[in-house]
């Protein structure tokens, strides 16, 4: 953690035509901020606000043409909100090629004025009442089925003992399943749920937007007491979860939705800082995301590397715990408990759904996982 | 202009590893909608909701593995928002790789359920009272300015005569330049060179955010009797633009900071239908975006379908403006205006910030294009 007035970020740069790696990165520092050309803004004021080029080294060999470059920023100059820090780290540089935000380091301060998880991972196992093993987490889904139809798989999945419940991030307020009707039906069978089992299952309802009816979505929610929702924020915007995070007491999980355009290897932001630190910082108690080798373009590096981040120091930020979906599956889940420890959400969809007896068997994953009885 | 239920979008698909464009064509269809494997949920459900492949061609060479793949989607059940707009589109598959929204044929009524150009192209030259040409505009910046010599630099451009003063993207609400103090020194000086010259200028002023003070920064544009504003769609949230369309009354203009990761080839969405039809729905005015072959990395032929879809009919909606940007100068102006006729907007930063004289130069630059004296 950095003290002070300078955010480092580095920059992997991949060079094209006459690009040069200093220019390029200089380019960066410069269009991040005062985004005029040299010779027009006065050198006063250029040092006090322009990204200033700390370092710069080759990559690979010079025929692939790559170099990273780091960038000093005056943050406090720069960063009024969670927007221009957006802004500042990929903003206009998104429109040009060949710039991958590649590392951040975050001085205390600047963290300190984000909200961070609310609850963090000690928070919702407290809530929850566990602890010391992964937790088990499903979707309510297909989009089409009726607020009473996902409520019944609502029932079994909770009577059955799984942790967490999430709406589908394709279940918004669409006529099948209204938003009200779907978090009132579910929230109620939760409930019933617990008084009979006495363990907690958390149901995370999707606020999918308008942004302007989520104070009528969150009446909603405390109407039906849920205690927790979740949201896509590259498609709702980073900062109405911040602001969510910010005052709505909720817990707060992050669906990557809409966030895949970024994570490419040559342009965009390395995932363990976009739904690592940015999504932490914007609030997420929980983040999803691909478990590598699954249906989605993942990479076991890129897996490794967010959930190391949700859990690494930033500030006195609380951790967020990561949860690893896209097509899991008893079989996957036995090969990856050893390798991800106990602080991990695994969450099992479709596969809960196939064939019935959703009660017995989604009992049945969850004891497994809970004893450490699942085998490779 | 398609009418009924369905939404038809075309995906240019680039295979690799043991893809086939069928099955990569066909998993973009569930992907999007039930999202859930074969054989779970019902022949019934799944023919109600889920994307309907209707069309797919093999593109270049069988080497190239190029695909392009059409899907009707039934919208009804699927969107009930701009968010699950976005979701449906490109939510989860944008985890993906080699997928390009490339075409988008919309439904006549999915169109009017958003709010499109307020004001439009006809509203804004009534509101100027400048018709028939070619409008000029500018930026405040750099950032570490003071809200005084911003609004110096605003005199000197509106004296001028220059139709459109915008913020630049930057600006938000740093210790430099606070959002109202800017706001207002800015709009004063606006108002007061229209009383001497009788020409209006239009500011815009950044709504950068945070979303939780947006209400509060429209106090302070109704204070200072801005009638203008601008908003980066997918910095502060796409539908938390639609939403200030939708209720504030403002001319609106958009954008691209942070958009540029979706303009890749490979993967992402077709420049014209991001920055065109969906800035356009969510109620862009005017749409800021680079000149071909200037700093940022756009074609011509991405900058040509920007401008004409931004134009091109869509529902009911009116026609947007283009604002075309990014190192423009006079002799850039000259190549353009026979290429690009009069609905367009030129951009001028920082070349009109050179070498002092700012009114002389953007007088002299206004009236150039006015009278079509540039000529190449």
């Amino acid at each position: 953690m950095r003290r002070g007035d300078r955010l480092r970020v580095r920059y992997e740069l991949r060079l094209s035509g006459g690009e040069t790696a200093r220019g390029k990165a200089e380019g960066i520092g410069r269009e991040q901020t005062v985004e005029i050309a040299p010779g027009i803004a006065s050198a006063r004021l250029e040092r006090r606000t322009m990204g200033r080029l700390v370092g710069i080294e080759r990559r690979g060999s010079a025929r692939a043409r790559r170099a990273s470059a780091t960038i000093d920023y005056p943050w406090r100059e720069l960063v009024s909100d969670l927007p221009q820090l957006l802004n500042l780290l990929f903003g206009n540089v998104s429109m040009q090629r060949g710039i991958r935000v590649a590392g951040i380091e975050w001085p205390e301060e600047l963290v300190a004025r984000f909200p961070g998880p609310r609850h963090g991972v000690a928070g919702l196992r407290d809530r929850l009442g566990v602890h010391g093993r992964p937790l088990v987490a499903t979707v309510l889904k297909p989009i089409g089925l009726s607020p009473r139809e996902l409520a019944r798989h609502a029932a079994e999945c909770a009577l059955a003992g799984i942790d967490l419940i999430k709406d589908d991030h394709s279940l918004a307020d669409q006529p099948a399943a209204p938003f009200r009707e779907r978090v009132l039906a579910v929230s109620e069978q939760v409930r019933h749920a617990h008084r009979v089992t006495g363990r907690r299952t958390l149901y995370f309802p999707h606020l999918g937007g308008p942004v302007d009816r989520l104070a009528e979505r969150l009446d909603d929610l405390r109407e039906a007491g849920a205690e927790a929702a979740f949201v896509a924020p590259m498609v709702l915007g980073l900062d109405t979860m911040r602001a969510l995070a910010d005052t709505s007491g909720l817990v707060l999980l992050a669906h990557p939705s809409f966030a895949g355009a970024y994570l490419a290897d040559a342009h965009g932001i390395a995932p363990e800082l976009l739904l690592g630190d940015l999504f932490r910082l914007a609030g997420a108690d929980v983040v999803n995301f691909p478990l590598a080798g699954g249906r989605f373009a993942f990479s076991r590096a890129s897996f490794d590397a967010v959930r190391e981040r949700l859990a690494a120091p930033l500030g006195r930020l609380p951790a967020t715990l990561p949860m690893v979906a896209g097509g899991i599956d008893e079989a996957k889940i036995a090969r990856w408990l050893p390798r991800l420890g106990a602080d991990v959400v695994y969450l099992v969809g479709g596969e809960l759904y196939r064939g019935g007896r959703v009660r017995e068997r989604a009992a049945r994953l969850v004891e497994r996982v809970a004893t450490g009885a699942l085998r490779p």
